[in-house]
Order: structure tokens, then C-alpha cells, then sequence
């Protein structure tokens, strides 16, 4: 397709700090953008041209958003999906909202990457304790259990270690709508941040190690202690999904690594993803960046690294340290305009560069 | 001093290409930030929090300006001496209004090079043909006659070889408030973007050698083809200036090199600078994010650079070029968000990274 011409206007669905990138990447390509969020002052409104500010299922808000702009993204994958569908009907929406529908669910999402060839944990839907009792003695008396919907950040799950506590995580869930994950002995947690272009080209970013520290992502080393077999795998399940999806758009695949480097998919994000916030830094085309390009129909940038890195998020009052990390040579640091703190809220991060410890490819 | 806090609002006097880009660098590191500029749509204002739509003159706009921001800076030297001192009565201004002073005026821009201890060009202030036609005798009858105020890009200029030529150039230029420059044999150009710190600190990137095109910059080459002997001189005098200045915030020092390796300052900016756009692609702390960080009172930032590159103006139709340039590998576009060409309009640029060809320091 013809690229958008720069001056064209992209919506984007949320006005968080991954908005907030969004729409400063699609303004150094000549891009003006129109975010729709509820919140008042959200990051992405300080450098958007423009804020909607409405509920994401506010009918007369997505019309308008859909009158005024060229294609339509989003920054979360819990856009409600009749929202991009209602969009979608007069302009296009980019990832495909088939994608929100499968990583909505954990269960729909688990079922399409297994159906694509690509392994995950062993997992079952649960409605009852019978459900429940049924697969924690499949799962050999443990596992994982969490909402199929809404969660994030680690919030939504319960580690089940002894059958005898079933009933109360159980109930602490909502009882409805769960899913239990196996619980895998993983050596270490990585993830791919690869793009499709809208002509159906292919670029992955080398993968990072991730370490979660409380259920959120607390740092992103690159490259990843991993073997080259292991990274080849990895992105080519992030090619299959992309293909599988028919998808147009950056999404992050989060991978547990097993003793001897086999994989299992953990779960996939539609958008751009906090492990590839490192980008940004060591990168010519960031992920933001790279994400615009696919949705505005233009090449694809070589995801290649200029440098090694390590990213940290910056949670909650670590923001405090941004002034004097800014001292230090090779950080670049990442502040997203958020007025205030709260426990575990993300308030920026910071990547530090090195020289790449192998050569260029 | 301590730095100004995330949140706090940054003034910018002019929302041309370079305002745009410090703003985006401002929102990069928590700081919002306000544009003064007479044109509706311009650069700056699609990533900006807000926009003064006023002239540059008009005392009610500066004084909301003043009113409403924690330091106030400028993307171009051609801001009104006056103006910039209102604002300093009441806000920091960074840059202090001296600087605009010096570099507003070519001859008292030189005489200060030169009290500083830096060679120029030889130049004489002209008001009269018969003080042209002593200066041409005294620089073997040839020179650049230049208006002493307000010329950019090749503006503003004759170049007189021949005697018989100055009554022409003379009246062209006005006949009144010019300089003649003696001719120089110069080898190739280079210019330092350097920078010094609310707490005095200073830091350089390397030297770029730039290939003017009709007085308009065309390209910027890193690492420059001199000696280390003449990258440490010119690295010296850009910090000399800062010193006399008492400056705050990235300065553009552009010199002529002559056969030999010797330095003649040309002129200097006291702004972020065209050449020193390629620190966006190739340094962890581009110039606009290190002008923000100094006028902040932010620690400077590490000007070491992690890869080669070359820096190319997209100018008037060039812009075209964007698309197809986004497809080449390494290289990094950017486009100004301006929505009409025009010839000799600085519409976008580009910048080409490869490995470094030398460790880096």
C-alpha cells in the first residue's frame, strides 16, 4: 500500500506512557495524533496534538475519532473489542481487533498459539471447584490460577502449591471465569518485540531477559543469556503468531525458557511492550517507532542493536532517582509526565548502553 | 542548583523545527513545556503542551509567558534582545540575553570572538563605499559583504572579487550596517555543538564536518576528516566562549579549517544547532535533550558518540524522499511536521549510523 502521507492523522486507543511514546515516534515522521482516553490529564494528551477525552465505549467519541483519523491504534490490549469493531467499520484498525479478542482471554489465547504449532503451559478453564480439583490432579496437585480476563501486572492470580487451598483462591478469583496454568519450571523468562508491516514483512528485535519482581516487569537485559537456538525459536513462534493474526503492528511474545532451551509461550501482548522500552536506546528505529511505521504502511526499520543494554523501570517513587541516573554516562532516561506516584504505578525507566559485546550483523 | 522537577513548565520562544524537537526531549524527561510563536500551526505546537499564538514582541504574551513557566529558552538567535530581558526580570532566561546580543550583531559577535582569544576572519564594519573600498584594499580586493544583523542560510551576502563589483553589492545589501569578511582558503568546515551546565560543567560532541549547499546546510559528517590536534582545538574555543558567556545550554560554534589544520571561528549560535542533529541518532543524549538537561540544571549527559554517521538535510521536495529512505537500514528519518514546501525550507533530515570506526573513549 502507499504509505500514509506525513500530516495524516493517527488515532491511538489509551493515553498512557506507551500512547505517550506513540504518538512522539509518529510526530518525528510527520504524523499528528488524536488520542481517545477517559482521563483527564494522561501522559500521551502532553504530546498528542489532541485528546478525546471519553470512555473507551463512548459510541459518539468513536465516531468521531473514526471521522478524523487515517488508520486507528491502540496502546492496551483491553480496548473493549465491540469499541475497534465499531471502529473498524469506517476506518482501519491496526493490530487486527481479532488479536484484542484472542489475548483477551487467556483461554481463547492459549488455544490459538497452540493451534499454531507453538506450545504453552498445559492450562484448563475453570467455572467450579470441580473444574478446579479436576485439573490440579492432572497438573500434579499445583498450578496457577488466574482470571481469564483483565489481568496485568500480576494482578488476577493465585499460586495454588497445595490442593487443600483450592477453594480459597478459588473464591478470591470470582470463582467464574479462570483458567489454571501448570506451574513451569523455567530457567528464565525472555520475550520477543517483533513487527509485521502491512505488506507482510517481518522484523524481530533480539530478544531480552526479563526479570518481574511483584508481578511487574522490573528489568530487560539484551542480549539475553540464551543460546542462538533458543533466540531462533523464539522469533520464529513471534513470526507465526504475527502471520497467524494476519497482524499489522508491533506485539510483544513473552517466552519462560526451560532447562536445555526449549520454549514455551507465556503470553502474547498486541502492542508495543515494556520489554522493548530498550529500543528506544539502542536501537535506530525504536519499537514505537517501528510500531507507526506498520500501521502508516511504511517500510519496516531494521531492528538491529547498535549497543547492548539493560532497561529498569522506574516504579512508583524510584522516579525520585531519575535526576541523578541522569548523571551517569550512557543512561537515557524515560520520564512520562505522570504528576503522581502510587505503589507499583510505572513512572518511566532508564536503559543503559554498553558496546556490543559481538559484532554487528 | 537543584534540577527543576518533573511537571515543571519550560518556556520556548519560537516553534520552528528546533523548538519542536526541544519540546519533545522536555516531555522525554517529565518537563512540559510552552511555545511563543506568531504561526498557527506551526512545528512545535503538535508536541508542545500549549502554544502562545503572539509576536515575539508582544509584552502581554511574554508576560504570560513569564507567568506561566520555571525558565524560559529560544530555538533561534534572531529573538529580540528586548524581549528577553522583559521575560529576565521576572524568569530565568536560558541562554542568558547576552548571547543573543553577541551573535545578533556580526561585528560585535567577532570583536567578542576575538577578546576571548579566538581567531576569525579578519572583518571590518562597513556603512559607506568609501569604507568598503578601504577594507577591500586592505584584504587584497576581494571579500564577503554581509548584512551585520538578521542573515541565515546564505542570506544577507556578496561575495565581491572584483573592486568594480562593491557599489552593486553595496546598495544590494542596503549599503548600511554590514560587515566585510576577508576570504578564506578554507580547507573543509567543521562545527562543535558543546554545552555547559547551571553548575558550570562542560561537554562537547565530536566535531561534524559540514558541506554547505546554497548557504544552506546539506550534510554533517561524524567523525570529521581532522587531526586530533585540531578536534581538541576547536573543542577548546567552543568552551571558551561558554566561559565568557557565562553560559547555559547548547551552543553551535561553526569554524572554517584552514590548510594546515588551523581554526577560524565563522559564526556562532546560540541554540541547538542543524549540525548537531545527528546526535539524535548516534549519542545516548541528543543536543536537544542535553540543551534541556543544562537549562533544567539537569547533569549534562555523556556526548560520546556509539556510532558513525552522516547527517542529511531533507530540503523543500526532498521530503519526498522520506518514505523510501525509512526502508534503508541504519538510517534514522525525521520529518518537522510542516505541511507546505517552499523552496529552501528545512522540511526534515536524515541520519545514516554505522559502527564506530574507532573505540569508543
Amino acid at each position: 500500500m502507499t504509505p500514509l502521507p506525513p500530516g495524516s492523522v493517527i488515532g491511538i486507543l489509551g493515553g498512557g506512557q506507551l500512547g505517550r511514546m506513540l504518538a512522539m515516534a509518529a510526530a518525528r515522521l510527520g504524523y499528528r495524533t488524536i488520542v481517545l482516553d477517559p482521563a483527564p490529564d494522561c501522559p500521551a494528551r502532553q504530546v498528542a496534538t489532541r485528546q478525546i477525552e471519553a470512555a473507551f465505549d463512548d459510541a459518539d467519541a468513536l465516531d468521531e475519532l473514526a471521522a478524523t483519523t487515517a488508520v486507528v491504534t491502540y496502546e492496551f490490549e483491553n480496548v473493549p473489542v465491540d469499541a475497534a469493531r465499531r471502529l473498524s467499520r469506517t476506518v482501519a484498525v491496526l493490530p487486527p481487533p481479532r488479536a484484542l479478542e484472542v489475548a483477551q482471554d487467556r483461554v481463547a489465547e492459549k488455544t490459538f498459539i497452540n493451534a499454531a504449532g507453538i506450545e504453552t503451559a498445559r492450562f484448563q478453564a475453570i467455572d467450579s471447584l470441580g473444574d478446579l480439583e479436576a485439573a490440579l490432579g492432572s497438573f500434579g496437585g499445583a498450578g496457577l490460577l488466574k482470571t481469564r480476563r483483565l489481568g496485568y501486572d500480576g494482578k488476577g492470580q493465585a499460586m495454588i502449591r497445595d490442593r487443600a487451598d483450592a477453594p480459597a483462591a478459588l473464591s478470591a478469583l470470582g470463582g467464574l471465569d479462570l483458567v489454571l496454568e501448570s506451574i513451569v519450571p523455567f530457567e528464565r523468562e525472555i520475550s520477543v518485540v517483533a513487527a509485521r508491516g502491512r505488506d507482510g514483512a517481518l522484523a524481530a528485535y533480539d530478544p531480552a531477559e526479563n526479570v518481574h519482581r511483584d508481578g511487574i516487569l522490573a528489568t530487560s537485559l539484551v542480549p539475553a543469556r540464551i543460546g542462538p537456538d533458543t533466540a531462533h525459536a523464539a522469533r520464529s513462534a513471534a513470526f507465526g503468531l504475527l502471520e497467524a493474526l494476519d497482524y499489522v503492528g508491533v506485539i510483544g511474545v513473552e517466552f519462560f525458557v526451560l532447562p536445555g532451551g526449549g520454549l514455551l509461550v507465556n503470553e502474547i501482548a498486541p502492542r508495543v511492550h515494556n520489554s522493548g522500552h530498550w529500543t528506544e536506546a539502542a536501537c535506530a528505529v525504536s519499537q514505537f517507532e517501528q510500531h507507526i511505521r506498520a500501521v502508516a504502511g511504511l517500510a519496516l526499520g531494521n531492528p538491529a542493536r547498535h549497543s547492548d543494554c539493560v532497561m529498569e523501570n522506574l516504579i512508583d517513587a524510584d522516579i525520585g532517582r531519575l535526576a541523578a541516573l541522569a548523571g551517569e554516562a550512557g543512561v537515557i532516561v524515560h520520564h512520562y509526565g505522570k504528576a503522581k506516584t502510587r505503589p507499583g504505578r510505572k513512572m518511566g525507566h532508564f536503559t543503559r548502553i554498553f558496546p556490543r559485546s559481538a559484532p554487528r550483523a
